[in-house]
């Protein structure tokens, strides 16, 4: 494995692995720009925007680039996240040249057809419906806003009916303007690709003055975890549960240990949360940890989903699981940790979507590509009473955060949650201040 | 890419395929059986089954089960479907012998433990819930129900909260004796592994007595498509609809065709569907066609989900559709359904997951590992006015099947929509019959 990277004038950051087996490439334009970005007046504008790079350029109709990508059996898609935004294709070896023809052709010369608009606008009013209809997915929104509490950072992607509905043609530009400077840009392949050529191509389409110049890069209001309760009754067979607490930045000395103990508390069927709560207690299908990063903050959470009575056990069986955590970790779990860890990374890096994603984050999060053995050496260095510690400080350090939707009456209070937190050790709590 | 194949004598078929690259491997044991080889108060035991493999043998616990194959990074999973069950590993080059100790432990000397089985029908209740509260999911088991109405295979897999408590450790037993016979089990990995060892390995565990002998393969009740409405007011965002169709077995002349007419219809960005139905009309997120097969049946359906009254519009707008394929599909598009095909097939086969199922899959309904160039000439075979014709017969051929949730009070009756149909060319019908 080794990646190739160049760095353009204009600030642009090109990068490829070269896997000389396969006979296709995964590859993309990831911008350090999503949500988060959004001016208050604009919210859901980097989700639209998203959607209208595929509504046609000067050379293409949203139908032609359709066509085009599927006459050779490739794939386009794009996704919006709250610190960025990304845009990718998956094409046979002989059909690089075109993907990146495409995707540099939607990024820098779309033309935000008002037809297009209005019809787009259309459909994301479906999709924000979906995105209500679905239980396990909207109950994050409600953690993410309770979490970051009136914030744009907390704000869901999609924007809301009324939002998504305001916005011109001008608003997109602007937004675009504003954000998809060739700075804020990585642009990562993987697979059957050759460094020189993506880096010929790419320069000729991204490296000119056809791209729009940033105005001026708007500097971020930083993120302020606030914390707090979302509760809301619904007709539903299972009650949605997210209990969180602050996490750490991408940049934060506790990043990877936090990681760590998410997978440790609920990352597999070997975990704690799964263990006790689903395999000793038989109280719900699924239950996980996460640990989400953003540039200076993050939030640690666990997500459940049962039946009513089954809510109002699980719910104290969850913080008991996290002073428990606090209370110590076994050197067994520390190192099973940290195989899985490096397992999955070594299976990804097997993958030619998930290498190229990959190679895009470590760069626009950390500016390099962190080797292998580095991180390995990250995840060694690692210890099980760090881990406690930092147990102790992520569950007590902030607010907790608690969303819930659905049968919910029984589940106690966050008041009532957050006092049964009073047992965490405190001394450990010292330790990390 | 070259598959091995050994059978051995009592009917068990082992392939590998060699991916010299690799760090990693994946490989499973496919059971050609599943949901509807229950008998009829057997509803939902082959996904009971399914979940009790993973709660102890003689040699280990359900814990141990978790730890040992997370301590190396691993993961096991397994997946119930109509016709087959299947369980997974996905691991190191190294962690191979483990993983396939495990995999053929578990399936030769589960216990069945009372207490575990208690609990795990806990989960699965909840788990029963989940499908339930997810529209986009429920849909489909209602779907199924209305397309073979009062059969097995119509059922949905996960069995219902009544016939799921039901279930006793001996149930699980008889199911087991009677469907996991060596002679229905494929044994596939793919990625870094070796014939030779692999083979050796699995003889030495499922080759022996200490397989449970069939007690004899209990022929199907073989599936009669019936087609039929099923409509259910919820108060969602959107509403759900499945329109479909009998479908083509694995084994019928019309497979691959009718493969490549749901990827026309509603395949892709450029596919019929997507083009009128999202990018001319705005009218939902997402819209597709699907065509599922059986052994002996299959059904063909179109899935959309969007609001109330945009879904007054959008189910005429389908059934036109449909008539349009009849009408005449072009020569592009039939190149365009090619190509994807060829790709995905390509894509695939560089993943050491999808390929083992892959192969399974042909081996479980083929009995042979179909040839990449095979494949491909078989999709060249397929002619436009082949694919119009076969949607002449499908689109006629059957009384059409439409399940709906949510706001569906202005979705137009089967029978409106059905007689909409009558405007399907006749003459195309009968050349298939």
């Amino acid at each position: 494995m080794s990646v190739e990277i160049t760095r353009l004038a204009n600030g642009l950051t090109i990068a490829t692995e070269t896997m000389p087996t396969l006979e296709s490439a995964a590859l993309g334009i990831w911008v350090k720009a999503g949500a988060r970005d959004e001016r208050p007046n604009e919210h859901g504008i980097a989700h639209l925007l998203e959607h209208m790079a595929f509504k046609g350029t000067s050379r293409r109709t949203a139908r032609q680039i359709a066509e085009e990508i599927e006459d050779v059996g490739g794939d386009l898609n794009a996704a919006t996240s709250v610190e960025t935004t990304s845009y990718y294709a998956r094409v046979l070896k002989n059909d690089v040249p075109l993907a990146i023809d495409m995707l540099t052709d939607i990024l820098v010369d779309s033309r935000f057809d008002e037809a297009e608009l209005e019809r787009e606008q259309q459909v994301i009013l479906q999709e924000i419906g979906a995105a209500e209809d679905t239980p396990d997915d909207i109950v994050f929104d409600h953690f993410q806003e309770a979490a970051f509490k009136n914030q744009i950072i907390g704000r869901p992607i999609l924007g809301t009916r009324q939002t998504v509905k305001s916005f011109t043609p001008d608003d997109l530009r602007r937004y675009l303007a504003r954000h998809y400077g060739p700075d804020r840009m990585v642009v990562a392949a993987a697979g059957a690709v050759s460094h020189k050529a993506v880096v010929e191509q790419v320069a000729a389409a991204l490296g000119s003055d056809a791209t729009p110049a940033p105005v001026a890069s708007e500097a971020r209001t930083p993120a302020s975890y606030v914390g707090g309760e979302y509760r809301q009754s619904r007709e539903l067979a299972d009650a949605q549960m997210v209990l969180g607490f602050e996490g750490r930045a991408y940049y934060a000395r506790d990043f990877y240990a936090s990681q760590v103990l998410s997978l440790i508390l609920g990352g597999g069927m070997s975990s704690r949360l799964f263990q006790e709560v689903r395999e000793r207690r038989g109280l719900c299908y699924a239950i996980y940890a996460f640990h989400w990063s953003f540039s200076d903050s993050g939030v640690f959470g666990i997500h459940a989903a049962t039946g009513e009575d089954e809510l109002a056990e699980l719910a104290p069986v969850i913080i008991d699981e996290l002073i428990e955590a606090a209370n110590g970790i076994s050197e067994a779990e520390v190192t099973r940790a940290r195989a899985q860890m490096r397992a999955s990374l070594l299976m990804s890096q097997e993958s030619p979507a998930s290498r190229a994603g990959q190679i895009a984050r470590q760069l626009m999060f950390n500016g390099e590509v962190i080797p292998n053995d580095e991180l390995i050496a990250r995840l060694d260095a690692i210890t099980a009473p760090r881990l406690a510690d930092l147990a102790g400080r992520l569950f007590t350090g902030s607010t907790p955060t608690l969303a819930a939707i659905g049968p919910v009456s029984r589940l106690p209070t966050l008041d009532a949650l957050g006092s049964r937190l009073d047992a965490m050790p405190r001394m450990k709590v010292a330790a990390g201040a």
